[in-house]
């Protein structure tokens, strides 16, 4: 018995959000100071560390729960599964689903619940649920659902990663620029194939790490407003993150058996062009190599951090062809990985 | 290999809030019209039915996850084990962090990764992801525990159940009297005693059933916030329960090939007192039997409805001696159920 992902479908939404539309935001520093650039440098500064040029921002009208239901039936449709027959909905988000006009994550019901009464699916033994995990959360979806079919308790799941950080965002916050809104699935299902997840790798680093991402109030310290927003120590994700994502690759890498020299792709969370560039070359490093050309698909570019959406909507673009000279053959071993709050990181080593 | 409970902790906040504390409370119905009794009457009905006198609310500074904290410090000292050697912290909630002076959830970093920080553990192999379920995510995280421990990816599991609904409630609505705070957390285990989790059951039901309990505006139509609330179809929600919980119950039971009367315990999940009397009596009739007295522990008088924290509480409470007239004693079987948003239904056979 193999677990392989059968079907996937992403959603991106309509709004492209270019960097030029930040010229007139006042960005200040985290302590409300003013920044000592002009907008025109600040964004350039951004564009040349992070590899964002656009992002992707959800309609007013949509929130999170609609977009993974988008992605969700895509999926389906993909895998050619009867959407009864799933015994698992799961649902990895962070801020549940927040009205363009709100300040207020709704949470209750699920956005499993939501998202299998949008399918119009009736068979109640489809379990549905959410998983908070951080940007990593779609990946740790994936490894729940493969315990629950190795543990006798399932055979499809529909596993979806879905955000809208577009209304979290302190637009006075350089930060803000990163952010955007997405939903990726998949469906995995028990399988007598080959191939499908070989190994996976989870750890969370919280002794010192677990406030790196949090809930903060704005820049601006002349705002009267008590409102949070998603902050980040940028510098200390970083470190961080190059320091032990490349451990965790090995890890599961090692205890997937391949060889190195076998791995097609590596579909890694991107938050950040260039700390993505570091934590992959380390990873070769740790082999002795030089990073492959091509081996890392990069989205950034057009979609910006979509958080729990960016790879399962990497891995549906790939198969799809939409993703100019890249592709992933049947057969072939690729990589996700992902890091983000938490501290989480997680792998999954996959044959396809 | 068996999958047992091995240690409980639980915390009940010291704000003790009794009816007679709602009886300035303006309360209106769902329209916004005046209800035409007084609020002696009122809280009178709300009694006689929910068979709840006070709750318990967290006081200002605490948290959800610092609830959290506070149980599975308890649960860890009681299971004897070495916190480094948990290799999940599954915290179970479903609005996050609300601090009292804020209207937002706070869901980044997830609970686990709070509490994992709040505990201490260095162990990056520890992995922390909240659930979110409802009511029954508690109920469902130890079965979520026990698939990780069957797949062979775990061996312990630190399960917690957090809310704080004092911060999520509508003072004009009658329904506010029913929530309550509390955290309540165990820790599960493979081990080679006997007993343990002889069955489970799980159940969503979305198709009509989704939104019954939901994120609503005030009763107070002359508001003019936007802020929303725990709100739910009270009727709705009855009528539901009795007629789907006992079949799941029923279905988990027979499962587990346990005859009925060996049944010692049900711990059900406690939001109203006429309702679980009604499912349970319910339950029994499937078997043609009546409901056995004593059968149903029930601290819903003094603790209202804590959510995912009644069952973990009362399960710790009962274990530790607390409940007059209740004790639960080595080899007894017994059954954890619940039913909240979603609506989702869970059941678990056990064996102490």
């Amino acid at each position: 018995m193999n677990i392989k992902i059968t079907g996937t479908g992403s959603y991106i939404p309509d709004i492209v959000e270019k960097n030029e539309n930040f010229q007139n935001h006042e960005f200040l520093n985290s302590d409300g100071s003013t920044i000592n650039h002009s907008n025109t440098i600040i964004i350039e500064k951004f564009k040349a560390i992070t590899g964002i040029r656009e992002r992707r921002y959800a309609k007013p009208h949509l929130n999170s729960s609609d977009m993974a239901f988008f992605a969700a039936e895509r999926a389906i449709v993909d895998s050619k599964i009867n959407p009864e027959e799933l015994d698992y909905i799961i649902v990895a988000h962070n801020y549940g689903d927040v009205r363009h006009d709100s300040h207020q994550s709704d949470t209750v019901p699920s956005m499993a619940s939501r998202v299998k009464h949008l399918l119009g699916i009736k068979n109640p033994k489809c379990v549905g649920y959410d998983i908070l995990f951080g940007c990593p959360g779609w990946v740790e979806a994936v490894i729940q659902a493969s315990a629950f079919i190795k543990a006798g308790m399932a055979k499809k799941c529909l596993v979806i990663g879905s955000e809208t950080l577009s209304r979290i965002l302190d637009k006075h916050d350089r930060d803000s620029m990163i952010y955007s809104d997405g939903a990726g699935a998949v469906v995995v299902e028990s399988t007598n194939l080959e191939g499908g997840i070989l190994a996976h790798e989870t750890v969370t680093y919280a002794f010192d790490e677990a406030h790196y991402i949090y809930f903060g109030e704005t820049n601006n310290q002349e705002s009267k407003s008590k409102r949070r927003y998603i902050k980040m120590y940028g510098r200390k994700i970083y470190e961080f993150a190059i320091t032990n994502v490349p451990a965790a690759m090995k890890s599961c890498l090692d205890s997937s058996g391949v060889d190195i020299k076998n791995l097609k792709k590596i579909l890694i969370h991107q938050a950040n062009e260039k700390m993505d560039e570091a934590i992959v070359q380390r990873f070769f490093k740790l082999y002795n190599m030089d990073m492959p050309k091509g081996i890392m698909p990069m989205t950034i570019t057009e979609l910006g951090n979509s958080s729990v959406a960016t790879i399962p909507t990497l891995f549906d673009r790939i198969l799809k062809g939409e993703l100019e000279n890249q592709s992933i053959s049947k057969g072939d071993i690729i990589m996700f990985a992902s890091v983000g709050a938490g501290m989480n990181i997680n792998a999954i080593i996959y044959q396809v």
